[in-house]
């Protein structure tokens, strides 16, 4: 059977993949007066008195919604936000096994940026955090940042940051196998969706100062008017020399090529054209930018996919448990850049010096030290960044 | 310790009283391929081409989301969306632990009808059901009304059908002890909010054709203009003879009194001026119309009240749980009037005729017989009526 039968048949079989269950007793008059009436006007009244205990006194401490309108569904595109719900109860399942976190998986029935923002923050009370997922860019910008200023709970959009703290840790540890300071690098991102412009970002606060983004229209360049806001945006905090081109000519003598964007759009030359010992990320799912074994013989030192079934893999399930934990744990309001760069310095972390090698950069999803070590970095940081609230 | 203490305590010890638990395991690459990427795409596909699998290849087949605006929580009233989460937890709780249901509470910040029925509307695709709760009258009514037309799934508001469900439970078996039939006896209700409101419309389609319902400001008479256009609607189909007064003027001679008033509005007196066998269901909550002793001694025949102290607990735990699970189970696009008069009858035949007397009208809430029969009664309804998808 293949991964795609089995997977339908096992979607059949679970009827859902997640529950809720009771963690208060109901069998008798007592037990119901104290979980429910007239005991449970206590905890309601005192959460009245002070917002603060809706943290504790209810699941709230611990609850993520994850929310999709199902417009960037896995590579599957605008599939709606019903057929968006197995992947939505997939991450779920991830938040809970990886990091203790109770997420709940929540699809909405519009695409409009204002609804989208104003739903989501209306029910904003009932969670301690909220995890945007598979919302098309460029309106996963404005609702993401929008949401952080109205909300007093963090807000994350897996897609942009989840990916660009795993790419960070991978791109740590590659650098100490190559011997190169990370403000001196090159690094090429082909794929200026929303992965790939929370990538820029987060590695030109990693160190990173010569960084080229390049979209299906070659590179960006800030003498090029855009009809997308983010890449003018984009184009004016990158490429300092204006470099202009395709996708090979930016690759040309590059240290770094990370992937975000389409199969095979890499070829044997353009590895073969980087600069010594290249580092080489191609994430495009399932196919990706280049074939590893390509990518190694054609000369790349380090080479990293989105695929479990090659070595080093960038998976964001390293980060977004342990990221949410961290925030869950100090009742952080916001999920800001500093506990950002907490997360990839401690995956990074993981990789001792003796183990790591050009195979082995990432620890591994299933490592159990990954979801605390990352929690504990990301607690630490809101504290001394002053957004935690314990 | 008080009840009070205690369930300050035990919420403080809960900190929650539910939990999300993974049905999938994802404990090494291929069951995570299975669960989530790539594998999960199969099942978002599949649900793209045939939305009704939506139901069974997630969780939405056995999911009712339990919502709040905080506005009419309890006996408490306006404490604020966040504030009113216990309650809403613990009502998932009972749908679990009663019928096996899935619920999942949200609160949401705001007041506003427009805002809820599209709030509440947008995020539908998420779930089986709606169960709307502690929403303050009159918004209630037309939140309710207008998210019926909308959603493609039952939107129930538990305040008024619950209730009125079990108040008709209660009703049938009464009668049946005192031997007068339901098309003939005078019921005054005392308490036109949601619940009020409710329990005169759901009598009539029970049968009762002489129902007088009362306010602060005393008898709804159709001669009168009100403020409230629920009331101006309940006094055009009610009160025939156009009665005038108060509420001690209104249960003069009355057969039936249901109270969803206020602490001992009713005297010993008002229950000596009913008819011969009265019928007395005083359920203000904490403290009844008229405590039940004394209603007895007053010549009350059957008493019933909100209350788990004393006999005949009229408890929407009765109804909410097994009306949810029929409803889930025919996966239903409605509960309509016809699923609400099923589950009355449903409670009511849970009462054998050897063992119904005053003091036995209606099953235990922790008869485990009482969701799995009210489903079936419900899912037959759905069926029959029509609004059942399978």
């Amino acid at each position: 059977m293949t991964i795609k039968e089995k997977a339908l048949q096992q979607h059949k079989e679970w009827a859902g993949k997640l529950e809720i269950t009771a963690r208060a007793r109901v069998t008798n008059s007592e037990e119901l007066s104290v979980a429910y009436t007239p005991g449970v006007a206590e905890p309601c009244l005192a959460i009245q008195k002070d917002y603060d205990l809706s943290f504790s006194l209810t699941r709230r401490w611990n609850t993520v919604a994850v929310i999709t309108d199902g417009t960037a569904v896995l590579g599957l595109g605008d599939i709606g936000p019903e057929a968006g719900m197995p992947v939505m109860e997939g991450k779920c399942v991830l938040f809970k096994e990886f990091a203790g976190v109770d997420a709940f998986p929540l699809c909405l029935r519009t695409k409009d940026v204002d609804e989208l923002v104003r739903t989501i923050y209306l029910l904003s009370g009932s969670f301690g955090g909220i995890n945007l997922e598979d919302i098309s860019a460029p309106r996963c910008f404005e609702v993401e940042q929008r949401l952080k200023e109205l909300c007093d709970i963090p807000v994350f959009h897996d897609d942009q940051h989840g990916t660009a703290i795993v790419v960070g840790a991978a791109l740590i540890n590659a650098l100490k196998l190559v011997d190169k300071p990370i403000r001196q690098v090159r690094c090429v991102i082909n794929g200026a969706g929303s992965a790939g412009i929370a990538i820029a970002r987060h590695l030109m606060r990693l160190g990173v100062q010569d960084l080229i983004l390049c979209d299906r229209s070659g590179i960006l360049c800030r003498n090029e008017p855009y009809d997308n806001p983010a890449h003018n945006t984009m184009a004016a905090c990158t490429n300092a020399a204006c470099l202009t081109g395709d996708l090979q000519e930016a690759m040309k003598g590059a240290d770094v090529f990370i992937g975000v964007s389409a199969p095979h759009v890499v070829t044997s030359d353009m590895i073969a054209g980087m600069a010594d010992k290249p580092i080489v990320f191609p994430m495009a799912n399932p196919v990706p930018e280049i074939e590893p074994e390509e990518a190694k013989t054609a000369g790349a030192y380090v080479v990293g996919t989105g695929r479990s079934d090659h070595p080093n893999q960038i998976n964001n399930v390293l980060a977004f448990p342990g990221i949410f934990r961290g925030a869950l744990d100090v009742r952080a309001r916001d999920i800001n850049d500093a506990m950002k760069l907490a997360a990839s310095l401690a995956i990074a972390s993981l990789v001792g010096e003796e183990e790591l090698s050009p195979e082995y950069i990432l620890p591994k999803a299933f490592d159990p030290r990954v979801g605390e070590t990352v929690a504990a970095a990301v607690a630490q940081a809101a504290r001394e960044s002053g957004v935690a609230r314990i």
